[in-house]
């Protein structure tokens, strides 16, 4: 493994890191900052799809409506695999939701993120957000 | 883009369709053919996660429990993006499942894959499938 390849899994962790807080603190411009126009979501409630940076915004709207306060959005595992110029990173994690009566709930999710490098900075390129169906 | 990478989209794309049409043949060792030993599965029923090749194949199996034949595993619409090392693919999937009165109904699912290069060859280290939960 060669000391770039140490720096990328380093870089992409720290990334993902400030994403994730930034996504507690309900920051729109963190949770934006490393993202691609063109950014693919897969996310955990309907649609299939969102396509575009526009639209991934949206999900986070959707999110939070759904979210008690204060916002849970926490990596309990993550791996990077990186090469030179893509890489991609799967994770546990784990936000909460509201029961019937508006208490706290747990919720685990899996989630995986592929990026590539674009003039020496990583950028995300797709989110797959899921829970198993029941 | 290098020929290079080029080449490498058009080994993971082949890859890929391979890898389904072996889904759809009940073909075990064509299904396993380029997995590393160590995959990570999040897939559309629980656990959460498998982890290893055992725990993988076992997914299979409960994936034909609940299919009507004939197998169904359409790729919708493939996005590969590759690296010299690393490399991820985005998928729109398409299987069936069986209704109340065994009808056979369309399921459509989200699919991304993780994949390095290993002494040339191109190996699935991860897979995410999901439906959005309602």
């Amino acid at each position: 493994m060669s000391n770039n390849t140490i720096t990328d899994e380093a870089m992409i962790r720290e990334l993902v890191e400030d994403w994730a807080r930034a996504v507690r603190d309900k920051n729109f411009d963190g949770i934006l900052a490393h993202h691609s126009p063109e950014v693919l979501m897969f996310d955990v409630p309907p649609p299939l799809e969102s396509k575009g940076i526009e639209a991934y915004r949206e999900t986070w709207d959707l999110f939070y409506s759904a979210q008690p306060d204060p916002i849970a959005f926490d990596i309990q595992r993550m791996d990077v695999v990186a090469g030179a110029g893509v890489a991609f990173v799967t994770a546990l994690m784990r936000c909460a939701e509201k029961g019937e009566n508006e208490e706290r709930i747990k919720l685990d999710f899996r989630l995986t993120i592929g990026l590539r490098k674009i003039n020496g900075c990583w950028m995300i390129l797709h989110e797959h957000h899921s829970v198993p169906a029941t």
